[in-house]
């Protein structure tokens, strides 16, 4: 990022800025264009808002969580006629709750592919379905901020209209990015939409963006780390950016996997076991122990910055992440961390050392063989 | 900005960013609270009129440049009921043309406190005491993106409710930061105002940032380069960042003259003759030239970033800036440079070696004897 002084109404800024919005398509896995703000991913949040309604538009709110809350929030600042289809903290949303509130005249469905304030992975999948099915007007916008890179979505296939992503997950950089793919029907749509948009103004920025350059002064730093992110994906990948993002969701599934087998070894509960995401692995403090004291353990002792639970979640539950460079070593060594602070606080102890990282060693060995044999077969 | 690795929910962010937004409030000079955003400039100025402004409100915006412009093109999207005074670019708006159409319905006065699409300065002081004078309800806004740390604004004793900057300009960072600081009363008048906003809605990122968090992920990375940025500022002032920032000031007018003495003196004309700002200087192409010829070539031979002119002034004038980190060294060369252009492309030659020099060296001289004396004096 110190690299990047270069100055934004430049030839070489747009050459950068081009080649980052294409790799994003490549990385997002779509043929839609990318538009980027200079904003956290709230940002594009509220971009699929402002620019897709008008004050008193229909729209369905899917949450399950804190981020979904932001989508009813946002709906609610522009003044939407909202339905919300809710789960409890912990669930996700069955299809069929959607189903009995989706009428044709929603304008836009609302929801995660990952809602990483409890790790649950909603079904994307299933939803698009449901809308080609019951409701082929609605748009469908997916938060994706932590399930891109994560997850398997295929944006195009399902039917996407506006997928949104930030720069600090799985790609890997600092905070301050924000972006989404926005599909022909959703430009269409915003040609009638009503509610006020500057800064958030998705067909300015795509504007610009089709001449390498952004409607507002870029975050050059940013997007510069961000182009080197995602060469470094591209190179994992052999030259292949969707090859690359692959091998960084095949990396978070497993780094969750070892995760959750290593809490229930530990004899821990998962807050979203049946739906769990690989985002992101929540997992409930001990009965009668405050997560806070967890947290604040890893931080001092080991140096890790694990997530507390959100709002009236903190201090229940204790988040840890799989995105982008966590990898098998960090797991492990995480998971040896949380063995050692069990043991220095539980009282009585419930667990021996061991149980947790031989959980998760088993898992990376059964994963680890099946890819030996998957590559002999192959 | 590379050692910042911290995550945003610790009390490590905390400090820095409480730290932060104080030292930004020595910087700007004000007791009024300042409120952070992660965006270019432009967010805070649409926070300032989504925040201050519901549809219908009658506002008044001071226009004679691009940036005028953008907050006419913000009070639009917003539904405002736009009343413009506006002058030609390279003019200051006089202040009886303001007087004519204030009244005391006015809920905002927009302007600029230098318009850097033209050089120019605008009197902001004495529009802040046209205000008190002739409609003391109306609240005073006034973007200071390149105003800050270039221009003497006495910001709470001449009653500017919303002041606006950025990051990348005199706080020498990269770009996708912005902050204002806002008044007591421009906080009361936010309750009732009814437009749309979320990511930019100033009190909720106030109350955020009185626990020393942002509502949403910040650009940590960008922050931790502000403090830096900032503690250089102390230290140049001697342990006060006012100091530091009235150095800059200085520096910048300095910078300013010398180069509107070596623009004369190459007989170029300025664009802003009558109200020059001390952030950037508009200097026109010589007759039957385009100015992108001379900022190709600054950029090309000379690895200087000097700006073209915007919209419809491309290819009519080239801008050099003063800003920050540009000192007399920078300033010298980049004169020096400017002649050695000039040389290589201008049939018949005009001017000789030295004369732009000459002019800026002669500036110097008498700004730094006076300060002698003055140092000498005191």
């Amino acid at each position: 990022m110190a690299a990047a002084d270069i100055h934004h109404r430049t030839a070489d800024f747009r050459a950068l800025y081009s080649r980052v919005l294409a790799d994003l398509k490549a990385f997002i896995g779509t043929k839609n264009d990318v538009v980027m703000f200079a904003a956290s991913g709230t940002g594009a949040m509220e971009a699929a808002v402002s620019n897709l309604t008008s004050p008193g538009d229909k729209v369905l709110v899917v949450t399950a969580g804190k981020f979904g809350e932001r989508w009813q929030a946002l709906a609610k600042a522009y003044g939407c006629n909202i339905d919300l289809v809710s789960a409890e903290y912990g669930e996700t949303v069955p299809i069929e709750a959607i189903e009995a509130k989706l009428t044709p005249d929603v304008r836009v469905l609302y929801t995660q592919a990952t809602e990483s304030s409890t790790g649950v992975r909603h079904d994307i999948q299933a939803m698009a379905a449901l809308l080609k099915r019951k409701a082929p007007e609605t748009l469908f916008v997916v938060d994706a901020i932590t399930g891109l890179g994560t997850t398997d979505i295929d944006v195009d296939g399902w039917g996407i209209d506006v997928i949104i992503g930030g720069s600090q997950k799985a790609v890997m950089i600092p905070p301050g990015l924000a972006y989404c793919a926005v599909s022909a029907r959703a430009w269409t749509h915003m040609e009638t939409a009503k509610s006020p948009r500057f800064y958030f103004d998705l067909r300015k920025e795509h504007k610009a963006g089709s001449k390498g350059e952004s409607a507002f002064t870029p975050a050059i730093a940013l997007i510069a780390a961000l182009g080197a992110a995602l060469e470094f994906i591209r190179k994992m990948g052999g030259g292949d950016i969707a090859a690359g993002r692959n091998l960084l969701i095949e990396n978070a599934e497993v780094c969750a996997e070892m995760t959750r087998e290593a809490a229930l070894g530990l004899k821990l509960q998962l807050f979203a076991p049946k739906a769990p995401s690989a985002a992101v692995t929540a997992i409930l403090a001990p009965e009668g122990m405050d997560s806070t004291v967890i947290v604040k353990a890893f931080r001092h002792e080991f140096g890790a910055v694990i997530s507390n639970g959100q709002g009236e979640m903190q201090g229940k539950l204790f988040r840890m992440a799989h995105l982008g460079y966590f990898d098998y070593l960090d797991t492990i060594g995480t998971i040896a961390a949380l063995e050692q602070i069990l043991a220095a606080v539980q009282r009585p102890r419930h667990t021996e050392f061991g149980w947790g990282v031989r959980a998760a060693q088993t898992v990376y060995a059964r994963v680890s063989a099946a890819r030996r044999a998957g590559a002999a077969g192959g």
